[in-house]
């Protein structure tokens, strides 16, 4: 019998869950997108004072009892299940290592309009947004992009993969950090690309997948807006 | 035979690299932290432009042909080898999940210092430093706390541990939280660790392991200091 997975994630962004879909959508998965339909489902798994196992925050993922947190956790997860890892066990978490620096990357993404807290709005760290986000498109992205480039590089098994001979799910992460980052700071993003021409053609390799090039003609594909971790603020795009 | 594992992290630090010594020590694994003594070999590593699998930053591990970065990575490997950690999946996963919020955690005390920027002193950035510390310790930490907490009480298996009837690295790494956050934070710490008794009691259960007694005692381990994560700057603690 094939797995069924149900996701909960926040339904009106793409967010962390994003990295999650993508994997789901690749492995052509059969999965229900819960908070889509349902959002107070999800807030009955957050507000469960019996489970055994509480998710601290969004996405997670239920496959019969199991009930799995953090993006790259789950990632980890279904990269065995489906094939999107490699089997041995240094092949998975060499994948794991690099998918936890994407989690680093998405972070500090988060911090450019967030500097200051979290639960405050953007508008109430303005300043502070700046200066960070000037750091991160001239210090950061430049510094993790290289590494990602290079990772390419090295991987003699691949043709132009990061992990092996074949996709795998940091490949799909990777897609989605360069979407991201095109959506958000696309003056910043333009410069800092032409130095990494093989993020890019791993970028566009994804994007031509046909289970991936159908998810992201579909309406399951929710638009890039101001509510989610890759914000267009004007402003913050130099 | 014994596994030998090298251990690369900064020497005059707890850092991250903390959270991968304490699981080694409870482990009474052998172990060398390379960079105590020769420094340069960190670096090797790091420039080594033709390694398969790159760290992008320390701490990293070796053990035999494998070289294992991210701290949570780390603790994922050495907690299937040394029995720190659960035997079947679900439970892997599960101490990996509440690992990486553990993560989340030490990524937002590193930022109370450094919220505009890693590159830059916290003294050019102190104003925001402030803002967002007091935001930590007002907002954040006592949602963090308060989740470990709960994860405790609903481990019906265990004896006031996080994951399972004994010790894993995921009750070593809350140790170390709390350490560095008295450290860190006197005041605010204070505070909040009255509404959280297990989790002060786990703390104390760990510190009394006979290992990590020894360790603690030991010059092997490296006295908090202003160059780490947790850093005392009596201005941000109030």
């Amino acid at each position: 019998m094939p797995h069924h997975y149900e996701l909960y994630y926040w339904p009106s962004i793409q967010g962390r869950g994003e990295f999650v879909r993508l994997a789901l959508e690749e492995a052509g998965a059969d999965y229900d997108d819960v908070a889509r339909r349902d959002e107070k489902a999800m807030f009955r798994f957050l507000g469960d004072a019996k489970s055994a196992t509480p998710p601290f925050a969004p996405p997670f993922l239920k496959s019969g009892r199991l009930l799995i947190a953090q993006t790259a956790n789950i990632l980890l997860f279904l990269g065995s299940r489906h094939r999107l890892a490699p089997a041995s066990e240094s092949g998975r978490l060499w994948a794991h290592q690099l998918q936890l620096t994407v989690t680093d990357v998405v972070a500090e993404v988060h911090d450019t309009h967030h500097p200051i807290a979290t639960g405050l709005y953007y508008e109430d760290q303005k300043p502070e947004a700046r200066r960070r986000a000037h750091d991160f498109l001239k210090e950061r992205l430049p510094k993790f992009l290289g590494y990602f480039e290079r990772v390419i590089i090295g991987n003699r098994k691949g043709k132009g993969h990061l992990v092996g001979s074949s996709i795998t799910y940091v490949d799909l992460s990777l897609f989605q950090l360069i979407e991201g980052m095109r959506y958000a700071f696309p003056r910043g993003m333009k410069r800092a690309e032409r130095d990494f021409p093989r993020v890019v053609a791993l970028h566009d390799h994804v994007q031509k997948r046909p289970r991936i090039a159908a998810y992201l003609r579909s309406e399951r594909r929710i638009p890039f807006n101001e509510d989610g971790i890759f914000r267009r603020y004007k402003e913050l795009d130099i």
